[in-house]
């Protein structure tokens, strides 16, 4: 598979991509609470972690219990801050680009990503490589950015305002051209890679999944009131999860 | 559950309904290829069309070898045009809302419904209804307005042009704001329940189906050739349709 673009490693970009994560930011009051909800019991199960970042979520998973935790990320100073911050004894973390999870030779009953698919480019093979990893009636729970948030050309879907500066809409575009996306985001030259919503359901049950939530997470008013900017996000969605069974 | 409105007697509404469905239009150009696509081999099964109109569906379900054919709809003038123009022996037609599946006593193989599914106010109730007449490994498939079209309040979702005239964009609103939109189709005061798309899909597997495909259906050159109104629908979804087996 096509190896996936490393912007992390990218110094701007990580730097001010830290300090997003620092500050009150969508992934904390909209992403990571519906996710947190879709988190199965887990307690002595072997968990692997895909785009774990700085290892946040592989230390939540090692104090719910989990027996073993891999997280790979394809960023070497991502899992440098994670071996720093976020080392347990049953924790391992591995460079490895999610492209490359035919190199995994062992199986882990619960898969987690949030929002790192939307940076692959071969989403199908990524959920046959992920299925083959799995026994029956392991869990996948993923996150990403909404395909109508993906999907116009150079990213460039916006919200609309209107005359008071309250915004009414969002507009966007280009939603049957899958592919590449590449936009600014701290740095020029992101690429996201843009699916419809039926492309990726699809995707998880032909590669053996039954899919047992879809999400897409909506701003509570405690979020909106730490974070006013979430508000419009109560127009479009912003994030896409999907929780799924091997079967 | 909550009766469906009949707008399909509305005389007004319902000439102009059947003045459109003999023109060129989406639903023969757009999502009757992508859901004739879907239909499984239905030899010798018994089949439920839900708000089966004139019973175009119904005959071509005969045609295919179905042993029994059950069309309910809410509109009684509907009916009349099915008994007129698509009666064959093993075709029953039948006055029924789609919000009374309960009153239902037999098992179908076969659960279809063309764009049907936005008039109904308890979706997850609809589900699991329909599943209760469903034996394991059955299949529905049906379709309905896409959730970024019956999002916007009023349904004033829209088009943007830019100024030679030509869409560049799409614009909703409301998306989490689920429940009844009222607008004017043919004549005021139409009803369509708006439901995100995770609303739909999660009620869709919780009623105990296994989703196979999403599908999103995308004009052909050929159909927008056809009917070139259709270009504009590349720019966003217009329909969504769910094949899901029974486990």
């Amino acid at each position: 598979m096509e190896k996936s673009q490393n912007i992390f490693d990218n110094q701007v970009f990580f730097e001010s991509y830290v300090k997003l994560r620092q500050s009150a930011n969508y992934n904390q009051l909209l992403e990571q609470p519906a996710m947190e909800a879709l988190i199965p019991n887990i307690q002595g199960l072997s968990v692997l972690d895909i785009g774990c970042g700085w290892g946040d979520n592989c230390r939540a998973f090692a104090n719910a219990g989990a027996r073993r935790v891999l997280g790979i990320d394809i960023s070497e100073r991502m899992l440098s801050l994670a071996e720093a911050e976020n080392s347990l004894p049953n924790i391992e973390y591995r460079l490895l680009d999610m492209s490359s999870l035919d190199e995994i030779r062992e199986a882990f009953d619960f898969v987690y990503s949030s929002l790192a698919f939307h940076y692959v480019s071969d989403f199908p093979k990524l959920m046959e490589n992920i299925s083959s990893i799995m026994p029956v009636g392991g869990t996948l729970l993923f996150s990403q950015e909404h395909p109508v948030v993906t999907a116009t050309s150079g990213l460039q879907g916006r919200f609309l305002y209107n005359e008071n500066g309250k915004p009414w809409a969002y507009a966007f575009s280009d939603y049957f051209k899958s592919g590449l996306r590449t936009s600014r985001w701290f740095v020029d030259g992101v690429e996201d890679h843009h699916r419809t919503m039926g492309e990726i359901v699809t995707a998880v049950a032909r590669a053996g999944f039954k899919i047992d939530v879809l999400s897409e997470p909506c701003p509570t008013p405690e979020a909106i009131r730490r974070l006013p900017a979430l508000e419009k996000e109560l127009i479009k969605p912003a994030f896409l999860i999907i929780r799924a069974v091997k079967i």
